[in-house]
């Protein structure tokens, strides 16, 4: 693209004009259209995407495909949430077949009255909207070895933003009644694995959540159709999915996924048990691994910042391998837990470059090398990785793993 | 249900213990489950929602069905946000099949340097998120008259609110650089009718968008795939979809769509035209018209508000047939020109009552009757109309319109 020599313009307006393959417009081909004259698709019930669009979840090759993890593209992510077709799962006996007129929600334990609500009794309760961000404790788990995906899909694509409609958990635990001693909620979904988790009464009475709605609409049946639990900013398995049963104990359950599992074992071989907190993390998007950038230029760097802890504050931009930083453009409005985009300016001069995101909360914590990291946590466990990811940008306009 | 005697609850938890349908747990039915030990649906590419949802978009029927409006299930709504499956659509000639690879949008006419911008350059400059209302100047033009659709999806259902993701279209017209005396932007779509509409160019140096992402994806093929126009506020017509053409002119292109139609014809009857603010509104989407309340109780009133001007400051409440108003709860955030989701707790005693609710946005404007709009704007015209929505809720729990 030619563009006129105005020298005072702002830096926006030379990187449209740098950035874009756009050109000068031949007259004749002003109005040229696809579609001349032709009449289009009709009205419809329930639309659906483009079929030009290929973005999909990216699930590794297996035997049992009811386990596993399928992973969000990030790098075709635009905005704060991710659609819900591509929210990444983590099943563990794949996605059951509920009846929402059959599905029940028992609370029961140490309680004074075990309660059995609906569907429809839950749905008509006081409800409240929580645009949030859930992230798979193993999110982004190949990186502690030098293991990782390719692209940011595969390495970092176990996280995903809704908006989320739910009922408050304290309510339901108020008309049960809460007996002395309760201490503990136990939490087991309707799949063919009970996936159980334990979480402390506390958590439960302050800001959980029964979701029914997700983007709008009920919750898709792989975000737990047609209720789950949802327990801000902390790992995703603990979010149980298909929620049946909510039990009032006084002690944990120390179920498989909280021992064996979503456990971390530490440099000195013990293990740190329920770390249900996710810290503050951040990963740039664009460009990210496997992507090519068509030549030298400006570009627009973006990417995404979350944390279990509340509101992002700032995320901070290298692009010389960590010497120096700068702030990046966070779009509004931020939330607390849910997705905050970041976006900067960079002129790519067709020089290896090595790049990446900082991101620090409304508490003040900075998210971390992986360095710093494995300093203190070591590499034993696979689970709760939040460093900083770097990219190589190459000559090329090719972009990789640093290590790669 | 049974709920124990305690005298000091709050409503909240007054409402829950009285509105609920379930009961007492019989502990032989705790863990009463659907599927025992059934492996489920294996993880996937791009998820579908549960075959038991079967809220979609009504469509008058119709011999010609690419042209017309199919309305979004309100009724059916949870948040704040419209899935993408179900957005309102008003077609004049059918969706287009267009390949993104072949798209261009050109902006050219009274400009130094006439550009044309593939999909790629358009995605790859500098973009902002903004969540945001789409109405159709139609909306409830069926109000106007006593022949309303019996429900909230079809007396109410042409608006919908996405996140989009897209580019300030005053970035692309300081590139292609406006030349003196250029006064309106005429906007063109790649549909086989060629849709267009004029924009005073104020409006497009403002705060108009080339939109390209839809919720965390690419724009729908129904909202205008690959790219459309985005001017907040201002009626669904204008916000030009499937676009491949701005031209730069003097004077408005006085189009079908803003002469003959989406003009406003008054009791004296001249026509106002370029009516293209949305003022603010509001309806109550539950309780509405077709639902039925299985008994006396407590139930959540909860509704929908939003204005073309900015934020909802309040929405107030009657039960009463308008003799007394309370204020709602507000759904945060309140987002500019954005749907807030506001509830209230109500008691249903079994008698008649006809409930609405009033919309102010943070302009002071409030929300009219329709016998006050009528006394301004008669009803010559079907465009345009912001009134209260009352329900009528009998005695027998069944809800319909007023004049039913």
């Amino acid at each position: 693209m030619k563009f006129s020599k105005r020298t005072n313009r702002r830096q926006m307006l030379r990187l449209s004009a740098l950035a874009m393959g756009g050109g000068l417009l031949a007259e004749k081909n002003a109005l040229a259209v696809e579609t001349p004259g032709k009449l289009g698709i009709p009205l419809g019930p329930y639309g659906d995407r483009s079929p030009y669009e290929k973005a999909v979840r990216w699930t590794r090759q297996s035997k049992t495909p009811e386990t596993g993890s399928s992973f969000t593209p990030l790098q075709d992510s635009v905005g704060t949430l991710t659609p819900s077709s591509l929210h990444y799962e983590r099943h563990h006996s794949g996605i059951p077949d509920i009846d929402p007129a059959q599905h029940r929600l028992v609370v029961h334990g140490m309680v004074d009255r075990p309660l059995s609500f609906s569907v429809a009794d839950i749905r008509r309760l006081p409800s409240v909207t929580r645009t949030m961000v859930l992230e798979c404790g193993g999110n982004s788990g190949s990186e502690w070895a030098a293991t990782t995906g390719p692209d940011v899909q595969r390495s970092f694509g176990l996280v995903s933003c809704s908006e989320w409609a739910g009922v408050s958990l304290a309510l339901l635990l108020k008309e049960v009644g809460v007996r002395p001693g309760a201490a503990w909620v136990i939490a087991e979904g309707a799949d063919a694995c009970r996936m159980m988790r334990s979480a402390p009464l506390a958590k439960a009475m302050d800001d959980a959540l029964i979701a029914f709605g997700q983007n709008g609409e009920a919750l898709r049946p792989a975000q737990g159709y047609p209720m789950r639990l949802l327990l801000p900013g902390w790992e995703g398995n603990t979010n149980v999915k298909w929620l049946h049963s909510l039990k009032l104990t006084d002690q944990a359950y120390m179920a498989r996924d909280e021992t064996a599992k979503y456990s971390d074992l530490m440099p000195d071989g013990k293990a740190r048990i329920f770390t249900y907190q996710m810290e503050a993390k951040s990963v740039i998007t664009f460009p990210s691994g496997g992507q090519t950038l068509p030549g030298p230029g400006l570009y627009e760097l973006s990417g995404l910042a979350w944390s279990g802890s509340g509101r992002i504050e700032r995320v901070e931009i290298t692009t010389d391998g960590g010497k120096t930083w700068v702030n990046a453009r966070l779009q509004e409005p931020r939330l607390p837990i849910a997705w905050t985009r970041f976006r900067l300016p960079w002129r790519f001069d067709g020089r290896e470059a090595v790049i990446a995101s900082r991101a620090t909360d409304e508490t003040g914590y900075v998210q971390p090398t992986r360095e710093a990291l494995i300093a203190v946590r070591g590499t034993n466990s696979g689970y709760h990785f939040n460093g900083m990811k770097f990219w190589k940008v190459r000559a090329d306009g090719t972009v990789t793993n640093v290590e790669a």
